[in-house]
């Protein structure tokens, strides 16, 4: 349906980026600019989910963000650009990238079990759970979607993670074989939660929980050195 | 490039089923028969990869097999009869579906090591392999073929390993708060290293390693109960 519009340009030289209008119209507040990029975003990561990333177009995009077409070239001068904004878009509205600080005294199991788990439990609502939908959906045909997802979610949580049970392993209340592995085990859960969830059985009365499925996993993990766990500090 | 085709019927009332033609023609031995049904498989596993379930034709997949359309119709009477003789084929040749036995005195952790790694590590480059990826591309168009892979793969694993781990709890060497999380979990290094391989970097020299990852998975699972495994026979 939207076909013959499929090879619409993504850039236009006549825009500038966004400082230069900036600096042309003395600019739009900074809560506005954001407000409207978050507005892009979101229309866009929903006409990806709806139409495909190859098969979407510029025109629909600013149609749905109900804003003027310029004024998404000005944001996003290409679409490359765009699912990058995209992407970030997803991961920042998710609760594993909120900063969370150690307490004092939190052993990194507890820390784990805190941090991770809400968001791993919410996966499946949040914009994060849509992105990783459609990357699933859409990365044989989208491969530089694919790029970004594996640098800026899949990468940068393993990365996350890992620095957490190197920690724990220095502070003696975890015993591994490998903090890589370890990670990857973690990330693991949520890929078969979202296969069999939203590919195997959408229309499943009964849904794989996953928040139970790392909580275990974390248990098991940790509990290896158990009997190292005695003297480590737990509030 | 096969459109024209795709609304093609899959049924054609003039052929009757294997048995009617059996009776006809004296029948072809157990052997071809067993072939051909396999040849006819494996094309049309090789087909639904490249052209996508929806767009494929019966017509293409009898080329590609080497066989008369007639023939085609007379094994797999319609499109979704062909779906699960795909699945079949595929899960037949897998290693995880050939029947180990438990070897006298073998731990169960001993036994789900020497069973279900092999196949895991092969799983890459196995037939099984090939539909689980074709799976995550084709479920949310291919409903039936979800569907099926949900039936015979997913289930059919989850209830191998439930009754695995069952036997490793009543045996006194496995303690956990849930066999039917402990076997989810089991499964899940294989999603993922799935999506990660042939989704978000494909091209990438280091694949994402499964058999080191199920096997520290199995090590985590079964030395929470380390120290009640001291009575337990291994050989």
């Amino acid at each position: 349906m939207v076909e013959a519009d499929a090879s619409a340009p993504c850039t236009d030289p006549d825009i500038g980026n966004v400082a230069q209008a900036r600096r042309r119209t003395r600019g739009p507040s900074l809560d506005k600019t954001a407000q409207t990029r978050q507005q892009i975003a979101e229309a866009a990561l929903a006409e990806f989910v709806e139409v495909g990333v190859a098969r979407c177009t510029m025109d629909r995009i600013a149609r749905r963000a109900q804003v003027a077409k310029g004024t998404l070239y000005l944001y996003y001068p290409s679409k490359d650009e765009l699912l990058r904004g995209v992407v970030e878009h997803a991961l920042r509205h998710s609760a594993v990238y909120t900063a969370l600080q150690r307490k004092k005294g939190e052993t990194v199991r507890a820390f784990l079990r805190r941090s991770l788990l809400p968001t791993m439990d919410a996966v499946e609502n949040s914009e994060r759970g849509l992105l990783a939908r459609l990357v699933l959906s859409e990365a044989s045909h989208a491969p530089e979607l694919a790029r970004l997802y594996k640098e800026l979610a899949f990468d940068a949580w393993q990365t996350y993670v890992q620095d957490l049970l190197t920690l724990a392993v220095k502070e003696g209340e975890l015993k591994t074989r490998s903090v890589s592995r370890s990670a990857q085990l973690l990330a693991s859960p949520f890929w078969m939660a979202l296969v069999h969830n939203s590919l195997l059985a959408p229309d499943a009365p009964q849904k794989l929980a996953l928040k139970p499925l790392v909580e275990l996993l974390i248990d098991n993990l940790f509990s290896r050195s158990a009997g190292d766990n005695a003297n480590v500090k737990s509030q």
